[in-house]
């Protein structure tokens, strides 16, 4: 299961590099029950994995992704790749994720559009994409589905299971769904639910979607549209909360890209944040899938860890069993450090052991994603406690 | 010029109320030169009038309307009204702009589309609405049209002007383009240029509005469509804007509208946030002109106090000779106190007289809408002063 490319100097990157990275496809034949009731007969897994599974298969991390991330976690396919994975900042050798030390192991969310099945994949039923009927799922059955993947690839338990953002989540739900198969869970800018403001900004993007008339009523692939428009005001919407007012300000101020501010001048006049927002808004909308955006929306919403434990997080982390790693990021309003202390506070009460850092960023949600030296000396300290217990 | 309705009981209203109120409509046939260098050949504005202008015309005030406002800010039209003029909170006997003392106008702007001219009014040159050709407008070139209507009604100095958000803006642009023609200047839960997010949120409402096939390029009233989906989104996402994280959460928490989230259920899930958006949006794109909507959010996206002024708003105050209310709201996210601790600043280092009070409350950017006692307390203060010099 280890990777077998050649060891390339990584294109335009000073840090050490890992061997070209190959994804993987795992198929499960066994019907999934999900937490909405229906079932999924059979399913595909596209995964990737970094470094070497040690003999005990011990020194295994789960990476889970965030709303529009995918198994591509780190490294290059080839050496004309322009960019590596969207986690390739921590992952890799010498890395907080030490792929020296750590067999690491990604995948695209069982409901994503990047090989993992999904809605642009064909339902077997009526031999057409499922569209707007794939099955509605929580974090919870993406937690099952990679327990599976975890049993197929012979991981007991896990050093580790990581993630940022929703993927944090999904590590939260992991240490109360499945206490004996993990060690260490990393939560960085996340929560244990959203807000009714990280709702509604959600629901402004489903609706952008809904609207086009390109999305036609979710069943866009057998009427050859893509709702480009309503994808790209979605992926708009979430840069926005995505980055600091701060970030934004430093970023681009009020530049132009286009026209003049001047009066006498009846310019097309456009800011450099608009033409940002906007590139962004098409390049995500030419690469990503509409349903599944959706689907990752509500999962998001829907997450609430302690709602079975009646909606008392203490008694919800009583159940788990594993140490703690929680991270967030003082200018992040999407996730706001208050929503991680929540977490650590109830950690505390439940008396597992935890260690928090708010790590000072100007960068909002999207830090967790960046080179910030702290952060990365928080998470390398943590991840070099986990390693010293393989 | 005063109002001359019976003096009802306000329908469902404990405070004193005014006579009913009927909007006036005043036909300019001058050309206006407007900031883009284009003319407006002749326009309408139609404007109410609240309490009794006096002798010596001296207790004027002008109320500045923000982005979605209009000329009906206080009192109603009749006995069946459900609701009264927007500022009714503000405006009225024993309110803090008391119309029992004060000759108060409040107007539908330029490029409004309650009734004065704008983009849905018809382009005399074509014979056809002006749609997404009506000339674009800069927050200047409303205060001169009011200029002119200021002069139409003999007001040659204002006792002040007043408007919170887009209309501080304006109440702003007035002192310095007709600084003898201002006593005092109130500007709530504004700012002196609007930031890289402002500017992206708008983009993001205009982008909505463009997306929607109803919006036919901007000719909807010819081609019989109206872009409610793109206006309502528009809302959508300005409202988001508008309340606090905070006043979101205790105001709709995560309770649900309809559906369950107990797993086992594939309900169609609903949040209450979810379902009061949309009626927002709705609602709002049944009474609001898209083209409109677009011109009001490009005026406050090209707002810069002191862009003329080498970026100095000190250079800028230094130009005004009024006296100076600013306000601001604690939980304010889209205008945040920081933003009216600028205008303090410099108006100080520029020698002006200002009052400046930071209001703490829970509702956001709305707040300046609401009857909270201490703001209440802090405008009649001032206001009483305004009064006092008449």
């Amino acid at each position: 299961m280890s990777n077998t490319g050649q060891n390339p100097a990584a294109p335009g990157d000073s840090g050490p590099s890992m061997a070209f990275v190959t994804p993987q496809i795992a198929h499960f034949d066994e019907p999934l029950t999900l937490a909405c009731g229906r079932q999924l007969a059979a399913y595909d897994l596209v995964f990737e994995t970094y470094g070497e599974l040690n003999q005990d298969k011990s020194n295994a991390v789960l990476i889970c992704h965030a709303l529009s991330g995918n198994h591509h976690a780190a490294g290059y396919y080839t050496a004309d790749d322009k960019k590596p994975g969207w986690w390739d900042e921590c992952i890799g050798p010498g890395k907080p994720v030490d792929t020296n030390k750590f067999f690491v192991l990604s995948l695209n969310n069982l409901g994503g559009c990047h090989g993992s099945t999904g809605p642009s994949s064909v339902n077997p039923d009526t031999g057409k994409p499922w569209g707007p009927d794939f099955p509605v799922l929580r974090a919870r059955d993406w937690v099952h589905s990679q327990a599976r993947l975890a049993d197929k690839l012979g991981i007991e338990c896990w050093a580790a299971v990581i993630g940022g953002s929703l993927g944090g989540m999904q590590a939260l739900r992991w240490s109360l769904e499945y206490p004996e198969r993990v060690k260490h869970c990393v939560t960085i800018a996340s929560a244990m639910k959203l807000s009714a403001q990280n709702i509604a900004f959600n629901e402004i993007a489903r609706q952008a979607i809904l609207a086009d008339p390109g999305y036609a009523d979710g069943h866009y692939q057998e009427n050859n549209s893509v709702p480009h428009k309503g994808l790209g005001l979605a992926r708009m919407v979430g840069h926005i909360t995505y980055l600091s007012d701060d970030a934004m300000a430093k970023k681009f101020g009020r530049d132009l890209a286009t026209g003049t501010l001047e009066t006498g001048s009846d310019d097309n006049v456009e800011f450099q944040v608009e033409s940002y927002l906007r590139h962004q808004g098409r390049q995500f909308s030419e690469s990503f899938d509409a349903n599944t955006y959706i689907l990752m929306t509500r999962a998001l919403d829907y997450f609430d860890l302690a709602r079975e434990y009646s909606h008392d997080p203490v008694a919800a982390f009583r159940h788990a069993s594993c140490s703690y790693l929680v991270l967030s990021f003082s200018t992040d309003w999407r996730f706001p450090p208050a929503r991680s202390r929540e977490i650590v506070d109830a950690l505390i009460a439940a008396g597992r052991p935890v260690s928090y850092a708010e790590i000072e960023a100007d960068e909002g949600h999207d830090a967790f994603l960046l080179p910030i030296p702290r952060y990365q000396n928080v998470f390398i300290a943590y991840m070099q406690r986990v390693g010293a217990e393989l």
